[in-house]
């Protein structure tokens, strides 16, 4: 309740407040009531779906937004992908065709922890471009890293997660910020991200994205079980089990069924449609409908597997609400003031510097969020402008600030949805989190901001 | 797979038909699309999901609509307005609000079959305001006539549902469509026929629509009970334990919880915030989510519980769908075309003539649909300008078609979703419904068309 009420006080405060000269009292209303949201969050004062659905009413109810546009981020073409690839993601997992991947990855690579970390990293890789929802992804790869680490005798229950499972659930957790930097449609805020940078006239589609993001994120994935293997190590570094394991769990599975045809060839047509959608002229939304309907006609998916997705509906709900504010927000030109005042203070460095505190500050900031999508909502327009202002590289810096809104997930606990299942399993402390979920982080921001930033830049400079 | 070859075929058929003079090929395209979505869901080829998702899709890679248009929908308010009221009412069952407010109303007035009719009819006129589901309204009456026909030895499973159940669900279920033409807000589809309404210049809100029903619905509520008591007669007449069964169930209930005072306080408050929403200026959607924040903020209703309203985003996915394509047909002048055909077709009548045979022709129609959605999406439009093009009376033949969406849900099993529960209980045969179902439909519609219109144009006349 004293937060409740210490909240609003804020927000009140805020919204009172004079807005700064040259800009429109809307659009710090705005402002008041989309920070007072976010923050909101943060604090844990309310859950982002109650505090998403306040921010809308008091937007609508103090005329700051009208209805339409305070309701526009619902028939947003992203928001519905996202609610899409949500269904289509549970329809992989209950075909069973996500396990028998991941399972096939363990068999032919699982004999030591090392390779069994770049197994499931692998795995995640590989099937990421069809998650955008990585939650969704994370509760596929989850049961199957719970799976193999009980296989290997290391159990919370029994005092031996350190022996196995503490590794390569921290791996697989990391891992998640790496494969949805990997692609453009790995993550449910990559494609906002990239919308923001067509504002710059900068063009990001599913194959530029794959292409930058490539070289660091191999890079990346290469170096960090073998990071953890020394800072975070398991007891047990030889895992004979796994493939037979693996091998086993394929035998009782048999032959791959007709829902998992069905599964794999749907996938592998969204896959092949959507990397096609600008030569041929398809809206990818509508090519996700018709993943869908595919998948509905054929029984592989039904209406009563749906009725139990109603996080779809809330994850749609707050993503479309602060969708709809921040795009406003845009819209009212606000980003381009605040970037402008970033830009005045980092004004006095030389450029590389100025480039890499922008970069630095926006990672650090993620200390405060509790969500990747609202950080991104909040934040990026802002530091990309105030880039931009500065005369930086604005696909090199564009890339970068969207490849640490994933690779940051780890930070804290609460970094990312993503982060709760490995937590809750038993296996990795939170104040562990916070130790080598912050030294990663630290590693990524080092490994993108220069290998990774050379490769953009060079590639962006054909 | 036969109907679903017939469906393409019928569907490519049209498509390939010239469109009709003066009409622009684009509109003639949406309409194929549009009717063959609708047929293949009247003849079961696909459900009302799939149907719609096929036809967005085709919709915009023939693009025939484009995205933005095709996906409206989702973001109209009368869409979200459903949605959010969807997860209200179910609020208000899980509280177990509204299970109290019907064994208060069974307590006082249940002694004989007719007195627990009527009381039932009232909860459900009562509670209908707040329920523009009124399949979720069925979901909560329901268990309640299920129960008093149990307690009074009422029961299918020992061949006893002629004994009283036969008649009570009987009586419910047509009540619905009753209750549903009472308020503007106690159905889905209320708001949507009102919004085409709007196009003739005629404000229909929650308050005239209120008086222009209560009267033939007040009619059409209290003869119900006392028609089926004739036509489909319990055996039992008398029900001297249905109040006890009531006060028994309201004693176990013990006090009102805090969690019904909580539903209760935010039941009123969208009631009168809904019925002041034009004096305010307040967004009635805007109302209806400020409800939902409520219910989550004081922990009534969770997140937990929205991850299992799943049907909700179904709902909300096909009805955004459907909801588009015909904004969309009407605004391409499709309605205008087809209305004036129709209107040439009924000119030789005289007035009165040519406007109960448009009314008739709506509600027999009803045979042919399953979803009462689908009726007016498709044929209210059409069936309203052919009547303004006779210039026969716009407000009055407006009313009469929208009342008779809602009360010709009984003429067919499969005429509204709310039926549903009623008959898979094993208390009313399908047989029973055409025949009685039938009969009840006829008698509405003529309730409606006398005294009802008589009433309408009077009280519109002021």
């Amino acid at each position: 309740m004293y937060k409740a009420a210490g909240i609003f006080i804020l927000g009140i405060t805020l919204w009172s407040l004079p807005a700064p000269e040259g800009m429109e009292a809307q659009a710090w209303h705005l402002f008041a009531i989309f920070i007072t949201t976010i923050l909101s969050v943060v604090f844990r004062v309310f859950s982002i779906l109650v505090a998403s659905i306040l921010g809308l009413v008091i937007a609508i109810f103090t005329q700051t937004l009208s209805p339409e546009a305070a309701f526009s981020g619902f028939s947003n073409n992203i928001v519905l992908l996202i609610v899409m690839a949500f269904l289509i993601a549970k329809s992989v997992v209950k075909s069973g065709l996500g396990i028998r991947i991941a399972l096939q990855l363990i068999m032919r690579f699982g004999k030591t922890a090392l390779g069994l970390a770049y197994s499931l990293l692998a795995t995640d890789l590989l099937i990421a471009p069809a998650f955008p929802s990585n939650t969704a992804r994370s509760g596929l790869l989850f049961p199957i890293v719970y799976s193999v680490a009980k296989a290997n005798g290391s159990d919370p229950e029994l005092g031996t997660e350190k022996k196995l499972g503490s590794y390569l659930m921290f791996t697989s957790m990391a891992g998640i910020g790496l494969s949805s930097s990997l692609w453009l449609t790995a993550m449910a805020v990559n494609p906002v991200g990239a919308a923001i940078v067509a504002n710059y006239g900068i063009t990001i589609n599913f194959s530029n994205w794959l292409l930058a993001a490539s070289l660091p994120t191999i890079v990346a994935a290469v170096i960090l079980p073998w990071v953890l293997l020394k800072v975070y190590p398991p007891t047990l570094k030889i895992t004979p089990d796994a493939p037979g394991y693996a091998k086993e769990q394929l035998g009782r599975m048999g032959n791959m069924s007709k829902d998992e045809k069905i599964t794999l060839a749907v996938f592998i047509l969204l896959i092949i449609a959507w990397a096609l959608s600008d030569i041929l002229g398809l809206d990818r939304t509508a090519i996700a409908f018709l993943g869908l309907a595919l998948l509905l006609l054929t029984g592989v998916y039904t209406p009563a597997d749906i009725r139990k997705e109603g996080e779809a509906l809330i994850t749609m709900i707050w993503f479309a609400i602060l969708f709809s504010m921040s795009m406003a927000l845009y819209n009212m030109g606000f980003m381009n003031y605040v970037g402008v005042l970033i830009a005045k203070e980092i004004d006095g460095f030389s450029e590389p510097a100025a480039f890499f505190l922008l970069v630095f500050f926006y990672v650090v900031f993620h200390y405060l969020f509790v969500s990747q999508t609202a950080h991104l909502l909040a934040l990026f327009g802002v530091f990309l402008f105030a880039g931009v202002d500065l005369g930086l590289h604005v696909a090199g810096l564009a890339y970068m600030l969207l490849f640490a809104t994933n690779y940051f997930s780890v930070i804290t606990p609460q970094g990312s949805s993503c982060n709760v299942l490995y937590i809750s399993s038993g296996y990795i402390r939170v104040d562990e989190v916070y130790k080598y979920g912050g030294l990663l982080t630290l590693l990524f921001f080092i490994i993108y901001n220069t290998i990774g930033l050379g490769w953009v830049v060079w590639v962006f400079s054909f």
